[in-house]
């Protein structure tokens, strides 16, 4: 993984440095800059450089930049070209990847979270005010960094096409928060309900990531961006419910999960929301039981509860994971046509198969 | 005034509501859009609708249409392509209002306030993650409106100038609310950094309604556009003197303002800056501690507030106020052209005048 994430980290890096230097001009506002530059993990409380830049994955922009270069190749364009779209197509990254990170910083604030990479949240140091200016700052500076392909040939079309479809996804995600915390306020979530609020939580932006990846790469085409649209709606809603199966029955080796943890901390995800539906009825009166208690759950509660999710749901979920993994790689195939042999297509597809990994038992 | 507001209001109200009409397609988030025709006044908490909305005064849309009557006319354009532009400029209008309401929507969680237009602020309703994250949603809304335009004729390259112009704006906005909430935690203000932050916050949104309006009405004009971004930068800023001025020395007639308000609030504006800059020192200080003190002025305190403040203070926020109103006067005379005896030239003439008003001692 760390091939297909690492390839194009220093250019995304420099690009949204580039974005953020551009904005920061005024030593009056410096600090609304640099707490930016704190929660994207550049610099400490004091704004000073951190040895160990604490940056995240990298993902989104890393899927727009992969499926620029992937859908270039599929158009047959030539390296001179496909260098020309890889430089149109970084602004863009950055732009996801700022919209990305304006909204965990709101949703820590609204999910009272306190940690972020392991370092205090943005809110937890500045207070809320200021963390809610800064993720609006962050929203706009998102829009801003999108202009910048333009300066760098992207016809002005398509640069409306692209930023309609940023700014509907941003609609998207916001709509995904609202049934999200909609849905912590109700007892009957539908496994149904569960789907379309990660639909448009998590799986929207990776779907804008590809399809404006796609549409810079292969500005010509209308299958190519189509294709890799699908792929990355599949994507994400693999790559959510990966996190769901994690949550619960990850090994500790596996990164930043430890087993059963999202039942200790009673976080309704798939696993649990299917087996509320599906499990007989006494575990489901347990399940919720535990659920609604105002304490944590005992050592007794999570083995009772294992039990019940391995029964009814494990099976079932890594099934829906496999599901949404095969429909990545078909859409990815389709996108591809002649460059499958590409990078591009092998490190995609490298990526799948990932995060495909958990759907095994 | 009510002429110069009230003529556009049906067009604007109407446009709005195609917005979020466009928007709110599905059941599941039906709430979500509900919560932001509350805060625009179209509905009370139930999501039933108001018998008498209670929407604000639509000023910035009003300014973006009137602009781009007055610089159609300015540049010449005959009564059909008159129409075609305001007709382009209208979901123009609609982003820039919501692009305010957002800003308000985030502001009253930012600095408490419990009350907007005399109903609970949305926060006070639907609790602060619902609000941070609908005025999140109002915000990608805005700019989903403008693309609008596009459909309407707008051509490509002036939809970008116009969206880039729109997301800057954002941007000194939220660094002008920093600057607000920066000042609000320390004590030396002064006249020139509080007049930098109201230009941020304050006077950035006049001016891009103007700017937006002017390069809608003239596209092909570079001089028509730059003198109303002139003439709202100006009225923008005379605009926050007149509020601050009303909100010591009001009479109880003026609309929603009662005299010396901001001092019993103790709200840092324009002329109290000023004596805390400028009044002798023994005034200076007294003037600190009553601010600084926890409990609410005295009735004495007031009086004692008012003296130092007239004498100081208010003569010079009567020439600032009447300074930039001169400043609008003169814009606006450079963007009329042959347009002088226009009814736009007329009516945002007649803006300024009211607004110039409180200058007068």
């Amino acid at each position: 993984m760390q091939r297909v994430l690492g390839r194009f980290q220093d250019d995304i890096l420099s690009e949204l440095r580039r974005v953020l230097a551009g904005a920061d001009a005024d030593p009056l506002t410096r600090p609304f800059y640099g707490q930016m530059a704190y929660h994207l993990g550049w610099v400490d409380a004091q704004f000073q450089p951190l040895a160990q830049p604490a940056t995240g994955k990298l993902l989104r922009p890393a899927l727009v930049l992969w499926s620029c270069q992937l859908a270039a190749r599929a158009a047959g364009a030539d390296a001179v070209t496909q260098r020309q779209r890889h430089h149109q197509a970084l602004p863009a990254a950055a732009a996801v990847e700022l919209v990305h990170n304006f909204s965990l910083i709101h949703d820590d604030i609204e999910d009272g979270d306190r940690l972020r990479h392991g370092r205090p949240a943005l809110w937890c140091v500045w207070g809320e005010p200021q963390a809610i200016n800064t993720g609006d700052g962050m929203f706009a500076l998102a829009r801003l960094a999108l202009w910048e392909s333009v300066a760098r040939g992207l016809s002005a079309k398509k640069a409306i096409t692209l930023a309609s479809l940023l700014d509907a996804t941003c609609l998207r995600l916001c709509e995904g928060q609202y049934r999200d915390m909609a849905a912590e306020a109700s007892d009957d979530v539908t496994p149904d309900l569960y789907l379309d609020m990660i639909a448009r939580k998590t799986a929207a932006l990776m779907r804008a990531a590809t399809t404006i990846g796609g549409t810079i790469g292969a500005p010509a085409s209308k299958a190519i961006p189509a294709a890799l649209a699908q792929f990355g709606q599949a994507l994400g809603l693999a790559f959510q419910m990966r996190d769901d199966l994690l949550g619960i029955w990850a090994a500790h080796s596996e990164l930043g999960k430890s087993p059963a943890g999202d039942l200790r901390r009673k976080k309704v995800t798939l696993p649990v929301i299917h087996a509320l539906a599906h499990a007989p009825a006494a575990d489901r009166a347990r399940l919720r039981a535990i659920y609604r208690a105002s304490e944590a759950p005992s050592d007794a509660d999570i083995a009772y509860l294992l039990d019940v999710l391995e029964q009814t749901s494990h099976a079932w979920c890594r099934a829906q994971l496999a599901a949404q993994c095969a429909a990545a790689q078909t859409a990815l195939t389709h996108a591809c046509g002649p460059a499958s042999g590409s990078d591009a297509a092998e490190a995609l597809r490298a990526l799948v198969a990932y995060i495909a990994i958990a759907a095994r038992a």
